[in-house]
């Protein structure tokens, strides 16, 4: 059988009435409900479990098909038999983060206490609450010890988090492209996405879920986003000044293949993400920060993990700077880390797309983590 | 008398009836104005004129204080006596561009066919036909050679375009943090400013003049600007991830010292700045490419005047090395050119605040250009 023509669907994990679940504000959330999705088989000693972490505008859908889809999971090429997270050999999990607007609790969930979408009164979420409800899944699973957590950009964060809080539970970990705090210009762009988004007026303070949505607000949005995730070079080669017609207009249509191509962006992210959650994600990354007033490597310290960190020569978002730091750190602490920086021209974005150099150095890994973790 | 006490004016230009004015376009301007203010005194030879152009968000208020003001030009340590620009020995021009909102001829004009202000019926204006309206005005003071003509940015732009356009009429070129040709990277920073203004439904299609302003959407835009003019290390620097309160308050209140910034200087703008106009000189500087198809050493080939090209280490808007693209163009022509880059961690803005070094450059190209022009 075609594994590619298996499709795959996403299940849903509630939080038995019973359990609590404080957020990093102190806040409680009501109910908690996560979206997830997985591939491979969960041995039975429950020791190849791989959580893979998902960015921004990301969801639990990594991998396979959804019934009637055309396109599959967001990181298809590197889940599935015999890529770098070998789903005959490992059970991967992939999960909505909460905040998210793809099945977990999030703003455009339904407020039990008023019976309508929660909008801005969903309590603020940190990356430390993606990674406490993606805790609570690992629990329901049985699974004691992660053989691996996973995750680029913000998906990178969570990994981080999760295996500094729980460092029993997690044996490895692939933080790629990616930070261990935001630095000013980090914030700055997501403030920018916040405002173009809260400068629309259909945004009505969050409140839009029965009417017209902030759509232009978070076209431009995701316009800046873009503009981030890509490399000065990249663009270059992909666009240049090149022109959608065969000369200048003179007037204010979209003229250049870039702008095409922004707003083609723009336009499409619209139709699948919430605004809402786009200011929920980016605070939780611009309140990142794993440091805060310690040194970097006093708060490594107890960590037993091992660490493969991957970087992108052309990451300007999250260039290879802030992916040394974490190495340093780790390195201090006499952490077994391997740092990897890819030599790439597609910017942030590599992590989505340069899958034959990280599917070489996952794969290897993880069959070396696989193997100490069984004592072999 | 201390000359900081001396007020300066705005005064105005316009184009004599009987005189046309036909756009890169092809359409005819009806009428042109252009607001412009002078330092110093035109000697009697008319052999001491410069020529400063401005960038983006500039205007023809380059130096000294206008009646009741408390802030002074946008480039007032750089012209006065004694200066960079040195009033005693120079007669400094600055004016706004065609397409701005300071008084030249802009989409804010009333058009005279109808009497209401053009709105987007302005015709689109390119860096050339800034240039070439600038040329009128030096015309005007019947200035046969400009000793130098200087500007930074969008400002650099032009001085590129008027020496290559009228190299008879120019001795010498200064452009700072520029470039031959807009990036693809350029160009989408730009269209992401103009999708914000244009998301803003009170932008209206540019017809707002006698309705409220699309300023939400222009903060916006002028916010995506003022990162990419700071650099990451400066903004680390200036605010790091420090936060205007004692902690985090998880809301979506300006929390972050750098989100307030960005909004105060988003706010600001939209009180002096024109949104249509935003729209015209984004796309002047997209259009910008002296280079079209052609090799840019085959551009410069006829150029006669000497060149001092500055650019600034941590601009990554402008970077170097498209300064460097320039200068490797100019010397394959054997041009007399000087490069300098002056190491600061202000991003593009450092051409709004390296003061002393520029001072030191330019005051001694001057002297140079001055001395070697008069035949000394």
């Amino acid at each position: 059988m075609n594994p590619r023509k298996e499709h795959v669907v996403t299940k849903y994990y509630k939080m038995p009435e019973d359990e609590k679940f404080i957020l990093e504000s102190g806040v409680k959330l009501p109910e908690l409900k996560i979206a997830y999705e997985t591939y491979g088989e969960l041995n039975k000693e429950k020791t190849n479990a791989v959580l893979i972490c998902h960015a921004l505008s990301g969801d639990a859908h990594a991998s396979g098909y959804h019934s009637e889809a055309k396109k599959p999971g967001w990181w298809d090429p590197m889940i599935g038999p015999g890529k770098a997270f070998d789903t005959d050999k490992y059970f991967v999990i992939c999960s909505n983060v909460i905040g998210g607007c793809k099945g977990s609790s999030g703003p455009n969930s339904i407020n039990p206490d008023t019976g309508k979408p929660y909008g801005l009164s969903f309590p603020i979420v940190s990356i430390r609450d993606m990674a406490n409800a993606q805790k609570k899944l690992i629990d329901f699973f049985g699974i004691e010890k992660l053989l691996s957590i996973c995750g680029g950009s913000m998906g990178g964060m969570q990994a981080l988090q999760m295996t500094l809080d729980y460092s029993e539970n997690v044996i490895s970990c692939i933080p790629i492209a990616t930070a261990h705090k935001h630095s000013a210009q980090q914030i700055a762009f997501d403030e920018v996405g916040r405002q173009a988004i809260m400068a629309d007026p259909a945004w009505n303070g969050g409140d839009y879920y029965n009417s017209e949505h902030p759509v232009r607000g978070l076209a431009v949005a995701r316009m800046v986003g873009h503009v981030t995730y890509m490399s000065d070079e990249s663009m270059n080669q992909k666009f240049g000044r090149m022109l959608k017609k065969k000369k200048l207009g003179y007037e204010f249509s979209t003229e250049f293949e870039v702008e095409g191509y922004l707003r083609y962006r723009g336009d499409n992210f619209v139709k699948r993400f919430d605004a809402n959650s786009y200011l929920y994600m980016t605070k939780a990354m611009d309140y990142f920060d794993l440091q805060k007033d310690k040194k970097l490597a006093h708060v490594f310290k107890d960590l037993k993990a091992r660490f493969l960190v991957i970087a992108f020569s052309s990451d300007w978002l999250y260039p290879p700077s802030q992916s040394k730091d974490i190495v340093r750190a780790l390195k201090m602490n006499g952490i077994d880390v391997t740092y990897c920086e890819i030599s790439s021209n597609h910017g942030h974005d590599a992590f989505l797309l340069e899958f034959d150099e990280e599917t070489k150095l996952i794969k290897h890994f993880l069959q070396k983590t696989f193997k100490k973790a069984a004592g072999k």
